[in-house]
């Protein structure tokens, strides 16, 4: 079964990264408004896009709560669960990548206990990697070699039907997991502190930041775990600074 | 089990009946290539909307090889199967309707042994009670009762995305964890740094160093991160020791 709850449809985000049609911000909200998800964030859409998209057809609902956000890190701020979609190819890949069949089944199961987010890049280059980096992993539809990327619009349209699409639902009470704030605290104090003992350098390329960004992710810390480890790194900090 | 044969994806026709818009028809020649069907039939475009729609984004192949019909009638002609897509509401109904998700098993099956085509309306009225006459079942999408109607770009990309879905996931091969022996060396390490810093007391109960032990085990790392970390950590450890 697919979602069943309003709850869950509610605890998801539909988050477009810097979106330049507004037809396909339109088109987007749409999609959300047929398939009963109506949380969308944009990232830095084209002012005149976002003003443009409002007046979408049988969307107005999404539009009018849709929230704007000048960064993804605050965009996905409260979300537990990040995840980027992309095409398979293209891509230096540093995370998990799982097929929207395997990927939906994961959100479903994270949307039971936690706010997920779901990431759209923009129509010419997608998500870049310091977006990606925010990720805790990738989602790929299982497009055509030859001819894999897919218009904005249609992709939303697709992951939202796979999600509600019928098939097993998933009970499984697990722990929420970290947010997306907290995660990117506990980033930039690791940063820090690897910057105050050497291990990046002063002027550390964003590479490397996006390194250890993907390295927190990559942990899959619940709330208090995050919490012990920022505790722990401020001591650290603290001490280094001291010295 | 999605399709796996080419002759099978061959064997499909998408039929777009009076369509208007040609951003649709674009949209829906892209889709159907994304997901591998390149037969397109259409039935009465506006002329302008069909032409126009050749230039459309990454769906030269199809556009170039779409076939214009007069009628519905000798579009499906060389059809064994002839499948209707409307919304739940508003129609009186003298056929069979599935679901996508059962609809597109059946039309797998059938695609097994002969030709099928798949019909599209127009956007604004979708398919009229003379071109329903002409298929053999019905299939919805399974949208949401307040907003059913999808912007057809969106519902062509929802269904062929279900013919290929596959019924199985794909097991992902993940790394392998980092071995006990790595993970104990983290540890050590770990409880090492948080002493030097003052986060545990040089007399740290056993009690404390299982806590920290138990966090390493749940960061689930696998051997590279765990490599990472080890590397972090004694640049922190050998800064802290050296003031």
């Amino acid at each position: 079964m697919g979602l069943s709850k309003f709850a869950e449809h509610d605890r998801l985000s539909i988050v477009l990264v810097c979106t330049r049609n507004p037809l396909n911000l339109g088109a987007a909200a749409r999609a959300m408004s047929n398939f009963g998800f109506l949380n969308l964030r944009a990232v830095n859409p084209y002012d005149v896009a976002f003003r443009e998209a409002r007046s979408a057809v049988g969307a107005a609902v999404v539009m009018k709560n849709a929230k704007e956000f000048q960064s993804l890190g605050d965009a996905v701020g409260d979300c537990s669960l990040v995840v980027g979609t992309t095409t398979l190819r293209n891509r230096e890949r540093h995370q998990p990548m799982y097929r929207l069949e395997e990927g939906a089944r994961r959100i479903r199961k994270a949307l039971v206990s936690g706010r997920v987010a779901l990431l759209f890049g923009s129509e010419k280059v997608g998500l870049s990697n310091d977006d990606l980096s925010h990720c805790h992993w990738l989602m790929h539809i299982p497009t055509r070699e030859k001819h894999p990327s897919m218009n904005l619009g249609q992709a939303v349209a697709v992951c939202l039907y796979e999600l509600i699409r019928s098939g097993k639902i998933k009970t499984v009470s697990a722990k929420p997991g970290a947010s997306g704030r907290d995660l990117e605290r506990l980033t930039e104090i690791l940063v820090e502190t690897l910057r105050g003992c050497g291990y990046l350098g002063r002027d550390a390329s964003e590479a490397k930041t996006s390194k250890v960004r993907r390295l927190v992710r990559r942990l899959r810390l619940d709330g208090g775990d995050a919490e012990l480890l920022l505790g722990m790194l401020r001591q650290i900090q603290w001490k280094i600074r001291d010295r």
